[in-house]
């Protein structure tokens, strides 16, 4: 795997914009990539801020793609259980995908609990040594309100004793402590969430 | 995870070419994404080949990844054997991923052995499902050539016993009866080999 450079077609955009009938987008973001992962407990908001999100870049004209924690699981990270190690590897190899496309022109969204903090700084350090732009974002709605979202009813499975091993619950979640943005979902609308989060990709230049 | 329609900027990037001064490209296929699968045996050039291509594609500004077997192997199918449902295993995933760049305007080149008939079939029909563009390149390099040339020393080891499940020697190779190329590397260089290739991207629209 290789890294790639900005290609001319980069360029070629950057020329339209001055002189095309579409100026009122900025094209050359359109192809700059990042990794935006929303980091949060089960039921925190996280893919449905994502795809609020997307939906959003998508009309702007970037190229979207949001790497859903459960569709990942079915198949890129099938056999993985939720053991330390397990939900460590299923993290890097969701970073890995993330960064070969945000490394490509994507806007790559990540909706993965991701609890621990030495797999998300690995997950950045990634990004760093390939130039991908990452985002980390903590979706950080308390246990009490997403237990009572309780989306996928895993919170009552737990309290029922069906299932063990909840994040936040009877199993670790290490919080960020300096993300690049913190959101209350509990506070706001989503549309609220995702244009908090849409503000700032603009603020460094990615939308 | 979802579809990525054509962007504004792929329509930018198009008027561009009568304006800017880079209109010797053809800039509107370097947004275009396919994935090129290089199948064949161990030592038959495949990695070489496409090492070769992704040169020349890169030169002319198009986005390139190669998804070398080895590389991964090591991160992203860790613990994966070579079994005939592991072999299948590994080919969806590596599917799994190109699809996700091709889709996303990369060009994706992906020399792995991919012995089974079935499982590369899988493959095309998740890109037709998507829309990418992928082309079946068969490196057709006879047996003998390749455990001469035996680039990882495979079929030494093979020979004296050290290894077994060798795909072409004790381990099934189902050659693709209806590739979209046959390379003849044992009979040609490995430019020559690329440029073949090359030519099929050009007469698809790709390149």
């Amino acid at each position: 795997m290789t890294a790639t450079p900005e290609t001319n077609a980069t360029r070629g955009t950057t020329e339209a914009t001055a002189t095309g009938p579409t100026t009122s987008m900025n094209q050359e973001n359109q192809v700059t990539g990042a990794t935006i992962w929303l980091t949060g407990l089960p039921s925190a908001g996280k893919t449905t801020i994502a795809y609020e999100l997307a939906g959003r870049l998508r009309e702007e004209g970037h190229r979207v793609e949001v790497l859903d924690g459960d569709e990942i699981r079915t198949f890129l990270t099938a056999g993985l259980g939720f053991s330390r190690e397990d939900r460590h590897t299923n993290v890097q190899r969701i970073g890995f995908l993330a960064d070969l496309l945000s490394r490509n022109g994507v806007k790559t969204l990540v909706p993965v609990i991701a609890p621990y903090a030495d797999s998300r700084e690995a997950v950045r350090k990634r990004h760093q040594a390939s130039g991908a732009a990452y985002l980390e974002v903590h979706v950080a709605t308390p246990v009490e309100v997403c237990s009572e979202r309780d989306v996928k009813g895993l919170y009552a499975k737990q309290a029922a004793g069906e299932i063990s091993g909840l994040t936040g619950v009877d199993d670790p979640y290490e919080a960020p402590e300096s993300p690049d943005l913190r959101i209350e979902s509990h506070t706001q609308s989503v549309q609220e969430s995702a244009a908090a989060l849409y503000a700032l990709l603009a603020e460094r230049g990615l939308a």
